[in-house]
């Protein structure tokens, strides 16, 4: 099958969230998308494993990059899709097939856009990172992504969030002395000691950087806990895992070294983390974008693709139809007007 | 096989060592003690699955039982025995089958005691109490079990131990929100809650009751601690699970009352509790006893079978040659000599 791009953006959102999606098995959609790409003559199609990537060659001296994942979290008794007064219901009406309609729609009808435009469609976004179809093609078709601007048609409620926090966890470690719990003297509760991590958690007061104008909003959370040997013993370790969410303001390094300040006097394990990504509003083609789109732009607090953009040199935002808070949800929908709204702004941003 | 109880003590510690009896394991070593138990003519032997109890019928006004049980912790590649100058190496050699044998001595060097004496051999001490075999006899032969007083051979280093302290465990509930950690203040953080959980067991000040003349070291500390959903959820729960210690001043039912009152305003679930045991050192039989073998008496602070005399009526104490702090050890070993002390002086005590 392939999917008919005249058809208006919600019945193309409705087909598409009709084709099961969830990561690792998005092969039949992408199939869907690729038929009805190359059969747009003014783009040049490659597949690479279950991503897309399309593009126009005008030749003009500005590219913009649109792009958006094509699977979602698993079905949770939500699918087929259903309308219902101005809402479409469904896996991944939200997050983030609406999205992918509209960059569908773009590339169908802008045959002759005022700069080039790169289309990616890419796999594995829901999942662990190093399946991500955007962090594969960063890492062996870099060429292909290349661009003076990014936007991601994730949700947002069709504003423009701009760069987006990083994140690192890190394991601290309260240290303790085995004893028997009759005699709990001879030893030193690991869990106790733990006490301390919470004490500094519990006073921390999270920082709101203004980067680029749009204001972050740290966090410094524990999201694990962990100790204990036996019913009759004092604990020798208790592991707090921690999780920083910082702003672009500051580097993975930075981020590090924040935390070792912190937690000074404990050993602090860094397990994993991502960097930040600025807005990056301050370039031509960005403030371009927010100023068609309108609405102005607020800060991106969770990590998104966004950052892997950033890594490539490429200032990038987040802007699409779907309600972020509804993503992954059992009831998750979209706002059919939103997506009219949504195409249609980019539409005269690109026309 | 069967044991030649005219050996010293020491030669049939070792004996009794070198058969294997892991919890739930005991059979050939209570094959062993139960042929050698009735070659002896003062005595009637009575088994039950893995147990035996063994008893004198003189008519003497005043019955003393003497128990140790046959089960050890698992071998830890410290078998078979091996002796080190005047030490004994190798699994149980402390923790009890040094007391063991000092038992099965005297129940044969002593067919006229001066009181009638029930010896009982035990199986799955070393494991949960439902298959405790002292607790089976204790429920469904308690007849077997009647005494003025009763000497459990558990390690105390030949000293007297007398009555053993409660223990309580209970699980301490933070309540939280869930939220994503990127916008922590959305929820509420279980763990950082927990920390006023911690805040109170820092803040413990234990109690040290005198009972009966022997002082006792309360605790109560945090054994486990868990909380967590994923690492980019603010977590909605973190259990404390907290051990409490408690001197035979207070019942189970004072225990869980002091807890629900340390620990109000959080949710509280008892999951495990077993009662302290008076020392009953007023009792004229262990008053003789403590006379006789000499050396004082001090509280015992751990939970041992002793309770489960004390909840039938009868006063105990513990008091062997093994040396506590070395039961469950790799490394485990007992002090010939004070196994022959042990011995010597029991026996000076029943002649």
């Amino acid at each position: 099958m392939r999917f008919d791009l005249s058809a208006d953006v919600a019945t193309l959102t409705r087909a598409i969230v009709d084709i099961e999606s969830v990561s690792g098995r998005e092969g039949p959609l992408v199939d869907a998308v690729q038929e009805a790409l190359v059969a747009l003559p003014h783009l040049t199609v490659e597949r690479d494993g279950n991503s897309l990537v399309a593009r126009t060659s005008y030749g003009h001296g500005e590219r913009v990059v649109l792009a958006g994942h094509a699977d979602t979290v698993p079905i949770n008794a939500n699918l087929p899709s259903r309308v219902e007064g101005d809402r479409l219901y469904g896996c991944g009406t939200t997050d983030m097939k609406s999205g992918l309609a509209v960059l569908l729609r773009l590339a169908a009808t802008l045959p002759e856009a005022s700069r080039d435009i790169t289309y990616v469609v890419y796999d594995c976004e829901e999942i662990e990172a190093e399946r991500n179809g955007l962090c594969r093609l960063a890492r062996t078709r870099p060429e292909l992504l290349q661009g003076d601007f990014a936007v991601l048609l994730e949700p947002t409620s069709a504003q423009v969030e701009g760069g987006c926090q990083g994140t690192m966890r890190v394991e601290v470690r309260a240290p303790g002395e085995r004893a028997h719990s009759a005699r709990a003297w001879m030893g030193s509760n690991a869990i106790h000691n733990a006490g301390a991590i919470l004490d500094v958690l519990r006073a921390y007061e999270p920082a709101l950087p203004v980067v680029d104008g749009l204001e972050y909003h740290e966090g410094l959370n524990a999201v694990f806990v962990s100790g204990g040997v036996a019913g009759n013993v004092i604990p020798d370790e208790c592991v707090v895992t921690v999780n920083y969410r910082f702003a672009p303001d500051k580097s993975l390094d930075e981020a590090e070294a924040h935390l070792r300040d912190v937690f000074s006097g404990f050993e602090v394990t860094v397990t994993d983390g991502a960097p930040a990504a600025r807005p990056g509003l301050d370039h031509p083609a960005a403030d371009a974008f927010v100023k068609a789109v309108g609405g102005g732009a607020k800060a991106k607090l969770g990590w998104t693709d966004v950052a892997r953009f950033a890594e490539l040199g490429i200032p990038a935002v987040n802007y699409g139809p779907g309600e972020p808070t509804l993503a992954h949800t059992k009831g998750e929908y979209v706002e059919i007007p939103r997506i009219f709204a949504c195409e249609e702004r980019m539409h005269t941003w690109l026309s």
